[in-house]
């Protein structure tokens, strides 16, 4: 654990440099708008090590797969959000000494980022070789209003002397992942025109174009630009104490939103647009439109700060990854604060981001992830015929970017198919949570039938036990591999071929001509196909432990050594760092929930008994090493009211990053992860679900806990909930909704108040 | 199948130049001495498609490993036999005009492999682009008294007009492998001397000096060496009908046997030694020494030309590849005819070349592929520790070369663990046949007792069953991954822990010495580890369907849809090209012999019920996608009296690269594969093992055959079986011997004849 980032419930700070903090910060100072972000590189030359980063969302390279040994099946390239351009540049020199943090000797710094409006300030002094004394503030932010801008205010004075400040900003295009298989560049360049530059993806042919405006007191700007690199440099005198401030405009515009050859004129429209609206005002923009933002889905925690600031945390950078713009957008695992995994699609979007989205950001929103799948249903459809499935049957990819699967590890990327249970799952809980039940009509039901095909052949009838079983899959717990009857899999495919059945009939009864539509295009017969779904499902072997009560994570699994957690010597943990892989397979230890991650899901199907049993038991044995993981323990933990644990289990993803407690800060943040935090926090903490079609609260809050606020947008209105050791208050604004508190139906006007027992 | 090579009982012929079969050709041309070894590569240029490959036994380079996804425990490198310098090299010019067979006009071409003497002959007669007729005869053999020299006699004559014929015979050290992970050049120059030129890999540091002697009829030649290339060229004129004859002596020697720095003096003094003695001489000498490895091993098959030629052509490629005369060498599942596999050694050796070693080269040589394992076992235990095993246990690595693991593939490399069963079973079969049992107190019971170690830390107790386990393994079929209770690897594990309980006791009761220097050395504890093992063997779960009265392969595998491969459709083999790898795991289909071949290896603690039982259950359900496969099966089917089956399993190993059935021989032969076609015949059709200590006969033999011989080597005697129809004669050259012939025991002294029922 690491306390560098000081703890304030509004803002990241840290004051101090220190080198070997450089790239830690870089992920968490991130900044995003949903569309593009980019690590808190510094703007000046930095010499010392760093990560370069700026990314925009979907625009991606097919990078070609590397393997020890090939599999049949495997895919030929794996999609990599790229690190592009980048537009930050400004260097800067002081009477021709160029300012480098990793040469000069640092008096003060101070970094914030603030949440509240997504705005990066760094101030800070520095004496140069010269022995000159400067100071300088640097404002940075990625519009939230204008999703193509980005803008900089760079200012510098020197203290005890007059000085020549020299200003370069500029726009590298000549930049590299450092992700590459095979250590190619990954872009190839276009043009350049003075003040913008164009490049185009190699292979995957998207263009974007950047343009900059600069600044300076009205100083001249001599161009520089080279063929990849866009510069433009002027100096001025000041007197000690007098400030130079550059203000720098950059249009970033991409062929996912224009036309390739108008590019350049579009990233300069951006970039004249944003400087001519002139950087205060724009600034008082980002504002308004953050605290629009923050209105539905702030939470307060009191007496808690390291947790109010943790949550945050989580909320802001879920905010600044995505906001449901663009259906060819989705939540990549570090969102655009590193390049590892790719930055690409992931289960995680539907298990946990979803829900987040869902009750922060409204139907829309969350319905742009659910179309998201909807659009790669031929995909699925091709990525399972690949794999020998036919007539139909989707098999969503672990890990994708347009629909096609990335992943090349055959034990994850053929076997760990749960993921089409999530996929499934989120159409679901999506509906339930806002009532679009139309939506089975409009991309549902197709998506839900294509992944019941896939079940209905991927489960096979085991003659010697006279059940349906489900070889050879990998659960959410990927320290087991090829297992047999994995319950988690089994039963959610299960639940997704009787869904799937529901939502088929509920379009024949509701939307006939969707439905014909839906028989013709996907030869769909439904009589036939929902009664072999409804057949499997009703003979389909769920492992289970009588004499312990328990369901069975997979076949075989009480054959291991019964070893618990506790029991482990803490030299030996994290297993995935100190054990072998073998000896990891071997083990009963798990990665990451997988029966409970079942029983979070479905826990309407289960009793207060069996959810305990089953906590008790793989509680026990689980190592927590996912940062998936914890959230859903500690939500079943708090339902049942084992609130030590639960905090226990929640402290352990809150401030993942904030305190770096896997020392990988530095590569990027647990953007995905953090969406887990929110759901422990409101479902856990909160007690909120939706039940028998109620929005119902069953608060517990944690010992160290005065008091818990949330805000959420429940089918258009905003309900704000207040929870403190004596009582549970929510206030509506919109329309009247009736909910559940204490197991008690009330209907919430303007506010309403329940004492706790 | 492909019918290019012709029929001969003791030759390779192919009578046509065909530039497609050019890299086929050089697998199966290929010429070795046991020490070193190439592919049938032409002297001169030739700019077709080609795959040059000179390899050096145990000269090495540890390629840096490749993976998709690392797995705690992988190895840093796969160690690959390397392509070594081009030391056959003779460019040739007429008129000036360069013989290149992909350039000049082709008007007969003749290759022959004369497997008697292991001698390569190339007579072509060509036009050249000048219209010039040439007739060419090349004459190239590595010899097997002289282990670091090769000779070439290399004979052009013009046909149709007087010519000037150039010769520039050369030695090319600047070569690479193609098969390198990131296309590094594995070796590194030394130094070059006029007629010398010595190379040392990087990394490992072997260092390998090539030297040549060159003649041409008295002509001068002119040196052109250059930095890594050795080059003479001299020129005569011949007028038509005449000779031109050159003769290349070129010494090969490495500093596995010299001193770096007299690698190039030793070189010359190889290649001097051979021009001293002349080419005629040195042919009758590879004769000789060819001739007297033949007396003990020699196959003859009547009835069946190309069986005939198959069985030579395996055992040939297995006498070319390993000679025994270095603990530091073994047999790579290619030999020395291409780089695939890297030249490793693996399982292989023990499970199929063994007993060939042992029955044909005798005692010496097959105890020395004993001491290879013997001398590594240090390395076995630091890399069983690796993966977290304790106090002295031993694993052994999938793939090897300096006992150090190589392979990387968690499946294989970490589960795939009965390899080390094999050791165990190797030393029992080698005592069983030679009964040279003062060799388990020579390091035969070290290596047992520490593989013993091993599966007593590798197996756990089940508490759910009241047994031991054995989880997360992989079979010898390949086509399951990390399964449970794998019947082999569970049987062959308990036989080892028994097998070395007993060994440990012949030490103690026969060598005290050797027992007191064992217990102190590996901290042995007699009483207390072998009370472990029979304990643990005693309580070991063995799968078993008594139902069906089989053995289980693995849990679950009665859960498998139970298709046969006769139900298979043709188009969708092979599974291994056809079906995603997922789709393979989930299948019932077994890529190779598992149960079976524990059946194979324990078959005297079997009865013939059982073994016929399981066979008809498992071949009908083997795909026999391992050339490993078939001829464990086709043992099993003869001694069952299956004959039409054994014959049939037995065609798919014979001539696998002779008729190349798999369309890979221009990759290299599989000569592992050839001992188990070895086996095949005289295990299988002659019926020959070694039980209660006796060995036995119980031929059978295939319904084309008219007539079986073959020689074996029994404790220091040469027998001769020669079966027919109607009766079986063994002639003894040596020291009287029992055998058991027909169920009877008989003594043969100088030849005895039992009629056959």
């Amino acid at each position: 654990m690491n306390q560098f980032i000081q703890t304030d419930p509004w803002m990241l700070v840290e004051d101090r440099f220190d080198p070997a903090r450089v790239k830690s910060s870089e992920s968490l100072f991130a900044l995003g708008n949903g569309v593009m972000g980019g690590r808190a590189n510094f703007e000046e030359r930095y010499s010392g090590d760093s990560l370069q980063g700026n990314y925009i969302g979907a625009i991606y390279y097919p990078d070609k797969t590397r393997v020890g040994w090939w599999k049949n099946g495997y895919p030929e390239y794996f999609a990599k959000v790229l690190n592009s351009a980048f537009w930050i540049g400004v260097d800067v020199a002081i009477d021709g000494e160029p300012l480098d943090l990793a040469c000069v000797e640092v008096l003060a710094f101070r970094r914030e980022l603030d949440m509240r409006r997504s705005v990066l300030t760094r101030r800070m002094t520095v004496r140069m070789r010269s022995g000159a004394e400067v100071e300088v503030e640097v404002v940075r932010f990625l519009s939230l209003e204008r999703r193509e801008l980005g803008v900089i205010r760079y200012a510098v004075r020197p203290l005890d002397r007059a000085a020549e400040i020299t200003f370069s900003p500029y726009i590298d295009a000549d930049v590299r992942n450092t992700d590459a298989n095979y250590d190619e560049k990954f872009w190839e360049h276009v043009s350049t025109e003075g003040d913008a530059v164009q490049s185009r993806t190699k292979k995957s042919g998207f263009d974007v174009a950047w343009a900059q405006r600069v600044f300076l007191d009205g100083a001249e700007f001599r161009c520089e630009t080279t063929t990849e690199q866009v510069r433009h440099t002027a100096a001025v005198r000041r007197e000690a104490g007098e400030w130079a401030t550059l203000y720098k405009y950059v249009g970033i515009c991409s062929s996912l939103n224009h036309r390739p050859e108008e590019l350049i004129a579009a990233a300069r429209a951006v970039a004249d647009d944003g400087a001519d609206a002139m950087f205060g005002p724009l600034l008082r923009e980002q504002e308004e439109a953050w605290a629009a933002r923050w209105h539905s889905c702030d939470i307060e925690i009191d007496g808690d700060d390291a947790a109010q600031q943790g949550i945050r945390f989580c909320i802001f950078m879920l905010l600044q990854t995505y906001t449901g713009v663009d259906t060819r957008l989705n939540i990549g695992p570090k969102g655009f604060t590193g390049e590892k995994y790719g930055g690409v699609t992931y289960w995680d979007t539907e298990a946990y981001c979803l829900p987040f989205y869902m009750a922060t950001a409204g139907r829309e929103v969350a319905r742009e992830l659910l179309v998201y799948r909807y659009n790669q249903l031929d995909k699925a459809i091709e990525n399972a015929a690949k794999l020998g499935f036919r007539d139909g049957a989707a098999l969503y990819p672990m890990v994708t970017i347009n629909g096609e699967e990335c992943h090349n590890e055959w034990e994850i990327t053929f076997e760990e198919i749960h993921r089409n249970g999530a996929i499934a799952y989120a159409i679901f809980n999506y509906i339930r949570y806002t009532g679009d039940e139309a939506y089975l009509a409009e991309g549902g039901a197709e998506v839900l039938l294509s992944i019941a095909r896939f079940w209905a052949q991927r489960i096979t009838w085991s003659e010697a036990r006279k059940k349906y079983v489900m070889l050879g899959v990998t659960g959410p717990n990927e320290y087991e591999n090829n297992v047999n009857n994995n319950w988690y899999t089994s039963y959610i495919a299960c639940w997704s071929m009787r869904y799937a059945a529901r939502a088929v009939k509920w379009v024949r009864e509701h939307r006939p001509e969707a439905y014909a539509d839906l028989c013709a295009r996907r030869a769909f017969d439904e009589a036939a196909e929902t009664a072999k779904w409804l057949e499997i499902d009703a003979n389909m072997y769920l492992g289970e432990d009588r004499e312990l009560g328990i369901f069975l994570q997979q076949d075989g699994y009480l054959d291991k050594e019964q070893v618990l957690v506790k029991d482990l010597d803490p030299a030996e943990r994290p297993i995935n760092q100190k054990w072998s892989w073998d000896r990891i397979l071997r083990s009963c230890f798990i990665k990451q929930a997988d029966v409970l991650q079942g029983l979070y899901l479905f826990r309407d199907e289960f009793d207060a008994a069996t959810l305990r049993r089953n906590f008790d038991f793989y509680e026990a044995r689980t190592v927590h090493e996912s940062s998936l993981s914890p959230c859903v323990h500690a939500i079943l933990a708090a339902g049942l009211g084992l609130m030590d644990k639960a905090y226990e289990l929640y402290l352990r993803t809150a401030r993942l990053d904030l305190d770096d407690y896997n020392r990988e800060v530095e590569e990027g943040c647990h953007v995905t992860s953090m969406a887990g935090s929110w759901l422990a926090v409101v479902e856990g903490f909160g007690g909120m679900r939706v039940s028998d079609g109620l929005l119902t609260f069953e608060p517990h809050l944690p010992e160290a806990w005065r008091r818990l606020a949330f805000r959420i947008d429940y089918r258009g209105r905003v309900l704000s909930v207040e929870i403190t050791r004596a009582s549970v208050t929510i206030a509506c604004e919109g329309a009247p909704v009736e909910v559940v508190l204490g197991g008690e139906k009330v209907l919430v006007e303007d506010t309403v108040e329940r004492a706790l027992k």
